[in-house]
């Protein structure tokens, strides 16, 4: 008789004994405080540590001009949405944001979907059931969340090398040129820091006929003049035809949304599970997004002060010789290439230091690569960044971790 | 050269080919007066109007309780997560969340995504991995986020006729006595409104050693002494392996869970794309949510009151000879069996009477069995009751549709 018992433990011990079993940190954030929480311990005891490892990049989880209209709406509208978005679920702050979204990525329209990672699903499979003899050609370090859209939807799919034109434009020049095909891709990566070849991509795009999807999830808030993502910095925002991005980092609060031409949303619209089916965002949570875009748009320094954290970041960790990897971005990762070692030297900098930041192994990241990473926000302050350059240089001796390493 | 505009142009003709084009009614809810809300025309004019087709069953959506703790937790933990749960998104009121949900289900765990739809999505998906080999009996109404689950995982699945218990023990007979087995079901079927036999289909299960996955979402909050559904209500919470539901319908807020053994929840925990690569819920929702459950768990005449206004209204359509479906639960569907009769009938009511009911229809419903679905609340008055079915009499007559279908 088959023992299930035994086998969700197999299952678990998997895990366990790949050294990628994950005991979640449990913390209270402290509103106007941030990155500043508080930690309970298993044993219920309390302490203070300073986040560094949030996606909330600027700090507008806590920000006034989201909280404030968050409450509003609560007093307003009530706490959940209801239902679906087609029966009795379309709340007005997420008919605004979607034309405030839509024309921020200059698009004609957005939709909303309750997360990012639904949006990239539901999308990407959407997309090859509306598409039949869809081709699609996904980066190799593309999210989970698009992994599962292109896979759930059954179609032929090629994997291109990171960030590699030259190997892209061999896959593409080797399809049917009739086929319709579909470039999905992200702008910064958000495990590495490195930044895709938009230009360049929608060149080969038009070259062979193509439609461009890109997820701007780690970028959007942080890039372009107002915020609509690296498309905007780099002038290229006609040339993606599909943008994707979530309002759980930068924007400070949840949810995702695409952004195209009204047909492409309309299908989409019209044809995806995982949007049709579902309840819809809290107005709540709508109005705190709304409200937290129309911020960024006009907060231009914001963004500057988040890359020059970044970077000050960077220069002190290069300056103890902390391993930090090479990133174009405002990811800051930090090299230690081994998922015992990265699990022991966060558990330290957690317990002996207050600093907390996860440690990032398989599967996030293949094996061999694992690594801490760090985000530092505006709200990190020169004190906060020396006590933790002091905390990972003495962790750095006490562990033997080597300072240069040649995989880094 | 391939015509995208034209295949997502196709797309959208092809849905509004069908009758089933759907343009969302755009809502403003009104805290304090639900089920009142304030709709906006597609000119920006406004009209008053009561929502008669809302999940929100109860009203918590609206009810001090929970709105009061989403303030709170606002100022105190603010906005977003700001990550995953594994990086730095655990707050602490997910995790208190999950063990009241535990307790309540009388299980040793539960888990908390971003809807019920992922949930289902993940955990269908991910028990595919976990149980090699694993067949899936999964009924035929099962709701579409069931259904994307099972299929995403690729096993063998087999479809039971709905609540048809006969047919799903010739499908366990025939399949090999040591597979792992799953049956798929929920208990409230929301779109007839009945309920499925849980003690008939637990027996089952334990003569054929198959797991039991049960979809209580239209159930949790309303069925039960304390209101922990149909599995509570029939005193079977123990034959139930694992038990999905929503935050989003009678609990009023959004999210999903599931509740289960330990080493599952434990193995799901670990291995669901769909839980881990995602922001995980605001602090204010599940502060929301949890003052939502402990509300519902000693307010049993809510309960009451609920299913008193249910039968109020099934037995004023009876009496008026409008063909209201037999439901043995708060659903109350009226059918239509046509999708261009019942989108006349819901745009009139709208337009004419300030009554919002949504047709259904395909792929929500199978073809022919349009209806229009009324969720009365404990809030619905008997003044709105008398109201609505006056205006569904007129337009009975007016547009000369059948009183006493066969088919119904
Ligand atoms: C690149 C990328 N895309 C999509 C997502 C999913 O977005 P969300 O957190 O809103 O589900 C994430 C992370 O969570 C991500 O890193
Ligand atoms: C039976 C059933 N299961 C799951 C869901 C999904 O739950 P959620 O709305 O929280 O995504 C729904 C409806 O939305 C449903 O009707």
């Amino acid at each position: 008789m088959y023992d299930y018992k035994a086998a969700f433990q197999t299952a678990v011990d998997q895990v366990k004994g790949e050294g990628r079993y994950r005991v979640f940190a449990d913390l209270k954030r402290v509103r106007g405080q941030f990155p500043k929480a508080v930690r309970r311990r298993e044993d219920g005891s309390e302490q203070d540590v300073v986040i560094w490892c949030s996606n909330d990049y600027l700090g507008m989880g806590q920000h006034p001009v989201v909280l404030d209209a968050m409450k509003a709406e609560l007093d307003t509208a009530g706490a959940g949405a209801g239902g679906t978005r087609n029966i009795s679920g379309t709340t007005r702050s997420a008919v605004d944001l979607e034309a405030e979204l839509a024309s921020w990525h200059q698009k004609d329209a957005a939709l909303l979907f309750t997360s990012g990672y639904v949006a990239n699903e539901a999308t990407l499979t959407t997309l090859q059931r509306i598409l039949p003899g869809l081709i699609i050609f996904s980066d190799s370090l593309n999210h989970a969340s698009m992994i599962a859209g292109i896979r759930n939807g059954g179609c032929e799919r090629h994997v291109f090398l990171h960030n590699d034109l030259t190997h892209l434009e061999q896959l593409l020049a080797a399809a049917p040129a009739d086929a319709p095909k579909l470039i999905a891709f992200e702008s910064v990566y958000s495990m590495d820091g490195d930044i895709a070849d938009l230009a360049g991509t929608i060149a080969l795009a038009k070259k062979y006929n193509a439609l461009t999807y890109l997820d701007e999830v780690h970028a959007v808030g942080l890039y372009g003049a107002t915020g609509a993502g690296v498309a905007e910095r780099d002038g290229v925002l006609d040339g993606i035809d599909i943008v994707e991005c979530t309002l759980g980092k930068a924007i400070g609060v949840m949810g995702g949304y695409i952004a195209a031409d009204a047909v492409i949303v309309d299908a989409v619209r019209s044809w995806a599970s995982g949007f049709i089916f579902t309840t819809s965002l809290p107005p709540a949570l709508t109005a705190g997004a709304l409200a937290s875009v129309r911020h960024l748009k006009t907060h231009p320094e914001l963004r500057v002060a988040h890359q020059e954290r970044a970077q000050a970041l960077k220069d002190r960790f290069a300056a103890a010789g902390i391993p930090v990897m090479p990133s174009e971005s405002h990811i800051v990762p930090v090299f230690v290439g081994d998922p015992v070692h990265t699990k022991m030297i966060s558990d330290m900098l957690l317990e002996d230091f207050g600093v907390y930041v996860q440690p990032i192994n398989y599967p996030t990241v293949p094996k061999g690569t694992e690594r801490l990473r760090f985000t530092p926000s505006p709200n990190h302050t020169d004190d906060m960044m020396d006590a933790l350059v002091e905390a990972m240089d003495r962790l750095w001796s006490h562990c033997n971790v080597a300072r240069m390493p040649s995989a880094a």
